[in-house]
């Protein structure tokens, strides 16, 4: 593996830019991951590549979050959990060209092959899952599509990008430029703050508040599921929670 | 692969005696799948294995169908989707010692170790499946456990048995000692009384009794979840239809 860009000097608070990428010689492929849950950023477009490398998303955790332009890409991949549906299950789209016989040895269920041409269903697939993505999957269509999930999601993050970015008390942990819409993670001046953020947040009933251990904090998932009432309620509870200890 | 034995001259009816086997020089292991659900055949015991090898179990249909020596075997797996629980997840009993690093690069996903390090949450487990097998599972201790399941399994399938060895229309497909608890396969003196049971079955409730197209005929699929009740439904639909067409 090459890495071709990092912004790990950032402490992963933006997404690396076009201009940094450093590609190896020949690459095969070009492979990012759009929306990264624990620093809760995302990547606004796919990087720009080489000519020749096809590239590889994965988009577990912001995929049909909004429309994508599916032909930029040689493979998407996602796990259901985040947007889609119930664990177990991965949601795969592979340009037909790739399905060609694989380069090296693989175990016949790794290859992507295997699956398309029995029409996933090559093992017993998981039925519980497939079965409520499917109707997941109808309910977008029904609220208007990928257009209209981004539109909503647009709109619940700025709900809560807008009382970080009202004063002080709070610190936005992604830069603007690399905000995701998915995961919006902040701190407050403390650690004793963040804690005590957490605990009045779920006595509030906003309860999963906590960042990640390895970035402490706030973090907000909020994903396709999540009603836009949601957002406003954890907006007005931060503005309530500024008041009382800023 | 080292086919040890098979009933293949047998067209699958029975599984293969202990004494049929033909071992290589130094096998690694000895496989075999525990239940045929398409034939409708069952070892009622695993088979008897040269000194060396360690002992590996398709258990997928007939698992927690009764107790098993587990120390006699090195692996067993099972789909969850006849006996435990929903499609999409497998249980693995696996001895410590077959745990040590692979005699040949496997990817990471594929080697049982990695699961065994990380308690089974090296990648976000399907958490539906786990949570509906954890309630089959205490169901089954609640019944009386293992033994108890063994004790309703066999009455179940020695209903269907005994109304096939009671005359001449119905013919048995598997042999006596080899006969499946779980999947009871027979057929009537015709291609086309079979279809007739098939249909008569179902416009009385009982679905789904078709067998295999590789076989033909009749199955009844009579896992733990089907209760005792179904059993004797059907027996006594099958008595009715042979005095009716026998």
């Amino acid at each position: 593996v090459h890495v071709a860009a990092s912004s790990k000097d950032a402490e992963f608070a933006r997404v690396p830019r076009d201009d940094e990428a450093e590609w190896s010689e020949a690459p095969a492929y070009v492979h990012f991951t759009s929306n990264n849950t624990i620093f809760g950023t995302e990547f606004a477009a796919p990087p720009r590549t080489p000519e020749g490398p096809f590239l590889a998303c994965d988009a577990s955790s912001d995929i049909f979050s909004r429309p994508i332009e599916v032909e930029r890409y040689g493979l998407v991949y996602a796990g259901a959990q985040k947007n889609l549906g119930p664990a177990g299950l991965t949601v795969v789209i592979v340009r037909d060209d790739l399905l060609e016989p694989p380069v090296r040895e693989l175990p016949t269920m790794l290859r992507y092959r295997t699956h398309a041409e029995q029409k996933s269903m090559y093992n017993t697939p998981p039925v519980f899952g497939v079965y409520v993505m499917g109707r997941v999957l109808r309910w977008m269509l029904a609220q208007g599509g990928l257009a209209e999930m981004a539109r909503r999601n647009e709109e619940k993050a700025a709900a809560l990008y807008a009382v970080l970015d009202r004063g002080e008390f709070y610190r936005p942990f992604a830069h603007p430029d690399s905000r995701s819409r998915m995961n919006v993670t902040f701190t407050t001046p403390s650690p004793e703050l963040d804690a005590l953020f957490v605990q009045e947040a779920a006595a509030r009933g906003l309860d999963g508040l906590k960042g990640h251990r390895s970035v402490g904090g706030m973090r907000a998932s909020i994903y396709n599921a999540f009603p836009r009432a949601g957002c406003d309620a954890l907006a007005q509870f931060m503005t309530d929670f500024e008041k009382k200890h800023g």
